[in-house]
């Protein structure tokens, strides 16, 4: 078993969409990596093949028991044509942390990257320039093994796609309005909320379904415990800033650790103004708002990097935020990052990493 | 789109596993059930095809997401030849159940029923005879449209595969030792324990390891709220007999509802031997055991049908009920419950349907 990478070139390559209708998660580039791993060889294989359907046995484990985790970050086009990955190490150590969760064997990170690299560059030209847009990349493991008897598999196989995705914001950054969920829940200690594991997210279904049907665009979840802490937003972490202090619920072992939750903690501790990582209950924020003192909040994630939130719908009642205008918090935090992620400033923090 | 159900068999049948070492779930029969589902259509296309592997575009929401259910049922040989099922329409039920819970479009129940007699007729003779031997069956659906948002699928399949399984007590009924888990959690209220969804799966195996290392055979699992109240053990429901009362957890909307579990309380309302469905404590548990008074503990599930338990560990104290031997009313059950399946005793309930 090889652990040379090997690239085998697609003879047939795709035509490019238009980069001002990308959408996210739709379209997919020409070639995608996959390794192999299994109880004698361990991961091996790795291989940049052309982008295509794979064969699974109808009784991989996959299929049945979701022993899957996965990951997500992206790859931005700089003014000048190069190419930067955000933070690359920090999305495959968290791979790791959540195949320790879900029982799947730990990848070779340093190589991992490596691999990376190189299937970004075979696909080069499929990073998108136009503003606001760039390349999503999509890491996941799946078990393989065709077996059904409930335990971890002995086969898998790590893929990684790539996906030109639009602009979040086509019209410029906007405020978006949150359901605040009361019935289902997302991940309670002692679960799998800490992971990136499928299972979470159809989990969170029937919840968005609900927010969609009372107008508002994201579900906020609290604690599956007393389901009175404030946890995560949709799939991102959230921030407030009540009374000038910037505060975001503890890591407390059911919130997923945002890898773009823990840039801004590192920004803005920088900036001289350190954040609260505790926890933040339903009722201070109602009360934070009662009071005029719930400034602003947002969400971060790698999708929309800062989510600006205009309302929360609670029980009936209505809180707007900030008039729905984007804080200048939100601003400064959104235009800094993006600045370091496409090259425009000054990376003081080594982040980002070229593809050559 | 035809609803017309369409056969191609195999032309390459496979040889069949030994009655003796089948196993659970790693032999799979000739033929397998596929349909599909897209918004135009609904279910459509239903067909019985060789079994094989199954081609996913490596974006199937169902790799990423994990939107997945299934059911595990089983058919039994009798011993004048016959192939009878076990409560079929039960399980297709609960599989609506499950796809309402995870956001998946619902399946025509009674059509499907025809569509899984018919693949049993195509394999009847993967049905095995050798006593405590019978043909497992495996209905699932996954979420298969190629793209990466967070939101239900517009694509997706429905299979059923058939996998010969051997005796669950090849040295007949005997108890096993359970592990009581403190740590993890399987499922909460608001989440998605009431369903039989992937995720759940994957989710249990640290604590299964927990168990093994602690020697072991399963997990008892307490709630995710308080960490009190008994739930499941492994993949199985649980009854106890105290002090002459038997009991079981309530369905509190964290437990799976199984059938097993059902046909149980229905035979023991018929022996006058009602069950209390209630919240039960582990502390009520130590308790019973301190006084004397915990009679009896088993789980129920497809697979094992009665699982005595002669050993709790908990804490670092173990609690051996009914000196580690298979109790009156465990047998009992048992016998009765395996003579239906199988067709050795008489069937007052209706619960058996027979494939011709
Ligand atoms: C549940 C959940 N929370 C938060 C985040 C934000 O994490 P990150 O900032 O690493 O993208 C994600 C992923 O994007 C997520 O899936
Ligand atoms: C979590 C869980 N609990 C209980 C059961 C028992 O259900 P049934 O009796 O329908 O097999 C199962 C499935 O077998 C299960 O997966």
């Amino acid at each position: 078993m090889s652990n040379m990478l090997t690239i085998v070139k697609t003879t047939n390559p795709k035509s490019k969409p238009p980069q001002n209708q990308l959408g996210f998660g739709k379209h997919f580039s020409d070639h995608m990596f996959i390794m192999d791993f299994d109880l004698e060889n361990g991961w091996h294989s790795p291989r940049i093949v052309p982008y295509a359907p794979i064969q699974l046995d109808p009784a991989a484990m996959t299929l049945h028991y979701s022993q899957t985790v996965f990951e997500g970050l992206k790859a931005y086009r700089t003014e000048d044509g190069r190419i930067l990955l955000f933070r690359p190490e920090q999305n495959l150590e968290r791979l790791n942390q959540s195949n320790t969760r879900i029982s799947i064997p730990p990848i070779p990170e340093k190589d991992v990257l490596e691999y990376l690299k190189q299937l970004i560059a075979t696909d080069h030209d499929w990073v998108p320039a136009a503003e606001g847009t760039s390349l999503y990349i999509r890491p996941f493991i799946i078990a393989t093994e065709p077996n059904l008897r409930v335990s971890p598999a002995n086969t898998y196989k790590f893929l990684i796609i790539l996906s030109p995705v639009g602009s979040y914001y086509p019209e410029g950054i906007h405020p978006v309005g949150i359901h605040i969920e009361e019935e289902y829940t997302r991940a309670v200690r002692g679960g799998t909320g800490t992971a990136k594991t499928g299972g979470n997210y159809s989990a969170s279904y029937k919840a968005q379904e609900k927010a969609s049907a009372h107008g508002q665009s994201q579900v906020l979840w609290l604690d599956g415990v007393e389901k009175k802490y404030i946890e995560e937003v949709g799939s991102m972490n959230v921030f407030f800033k009540i009374n000038g202090e910037i505060v975001t619920p503890a890591l407390n072992g059911s919130i997923l650790p945002g890898i773009t939750r823990k840039s801004i903690i590192e920004m803005l501790h920088d900036w001289g103004m350190p954040v609260a990582e505790r926890r933040i209950s339903i009722d201070e924020l109602c009360q934070a708002y009662k009071e005029n003192t719930l400034e602003e909040a947002f969400g971060t994630g790698t999708a929309a990097v800062i989510s600006p939130i205009g309302e929360f719908a609670y029980n009936g009642e209505q809180m707007i935020i900030n008039e729905r205008k984007t804080g200048g918090l939100s601003k400064k935090l959104y235009d800094t990052l993006t600045g370091i992620q496409t090259g425009k400033l000054n990376d003081p923090y080594g982040w980002t990493i070229e593809v050559k």
